[in-house]
């Protein structure tokens, strides 16, 4: 690792299983950047455990929190701003990033969304491109804003639906690339290669 | 070939390239067809030269029919109906497709659309792609029904989209792309292994 490793918050709301991906990769020097904490915005999600056994610093909202949206944003800027966090990863995070969160951090918000964007936003994703019938579908990683599953294009992997898959092979398929792909975009911000244009298209620096 | 080729019908409205690629194809022995008639909604469209060249019969739309979206129609299933097609394939063909095609070939009327639908729908879907910043596109071939581009999907191929690249060099390589892809679809079709089930969904049978 690096002296500068990228600082990065994760927001988690349940298995963490692409947390565990980021924090592999940098376990294994494939991913200059250290998690200065991970937030689940659920207090019982296995993620949590997955950063505790990392020795990663943790919050979780709590029903309080919770339920009153714009203070618990403002608890996660908080929490976040303390741990210094270059940049936030949305890792399976089931809430709305909301404007505390985005001014705080603009165009420093991932969002990994398990489609080809702009093809099936929302909370759906695999199950609607599975009913769709698409014959290729993919995953993106975006910058996120005020516009749900609209920000900047970062990076985007296509995989083809195999005849005979099921929707839940399909998922399984997804995970499997998102785990590959998020902690080498992450390493892409790392290397200080991601850049948002003012047309709104990202550029990627060749190495 | 074969004794019972597939019968097409391609309709046109410019340069021809996909029509290119089709006749190409069979006359490679690469796809089991024989295109019976072209008809063009343009008298200029250079597709009639090729088509001409090819020896296929040809028919064009003039001013008066063109001008009756219906009318024309109705004209150009009666010349596909005297031809006997069993499929009709849009190649750049830029007018909708009305009811009198689709009821007269339901599920037999093919569309090849230059993104990974039900991205970009519409008239525009390179530049629309480029502009929005994606980093993977596509084409895809599917059945044409009553909603524009939405008809069940036959096939897709994706492709990054590579930094650095304008909006034309996307589309050149979009093109490459459409050029091998139709004439395989085709000959999918001819070899009957395309079905469209009951929930929406393309099946295709494994040969």
């Amino acid at each position: 690792m690096s002296e500068n490793p990228l600082r990065l918050g994760v927001l988690i709301s349940g298995s963490g299983t692409n947390l565990q991906a980021i924090i592999d990769a940098i376990e294994e020097g494939a991913l200059d950047a250290r998690i200065e904490i991970v937030i689940s915005s659920r207090p019982s999600a296995y993620g949590l455990v997955r950063a505790e056994q990392a020795k990663i610093k943790t919050m979780a909202l709590n029903k309080d929190t919770y339920s009153d949206p714009e203070a618990a944003d403002r608890l996660i800027v908080k929490a976040l701003q303390e741990a210094q966090v270059d940049y936030v990863v949305m890792a399976g995070y089931m809430r709305m990033v909301r404007t505390p969160i985005l001014e705080a951090f603009p165009n420093r918000v991932l969002n990994l969304h398990p489609a080809l964007l702009p093809s099936f936003k929302g909370a759906h994703a695999i199950d609607d491109a599975y009913a769709y019938g698409v014959k290729v579908t993919g995953i993106t990683v975006h910058f996120a804003n005020e516009d749900y599953d609209c920000g900047p294009i970062i990076a985007q992997r296509a995989l083809s639906v195999e005849e005979g898959w099921s929707a839940n092979q399909l998922e399984e398929h997804i995970h499997e690339l998102e785990h590959k792909l998020y902690p080498e975009v992450l390493q892409m911000l790392a290397e200080g290669r991601i850049h948002v244009q003012d047309d709104g298209r990202v550029r990627i620096d060749q190495r």
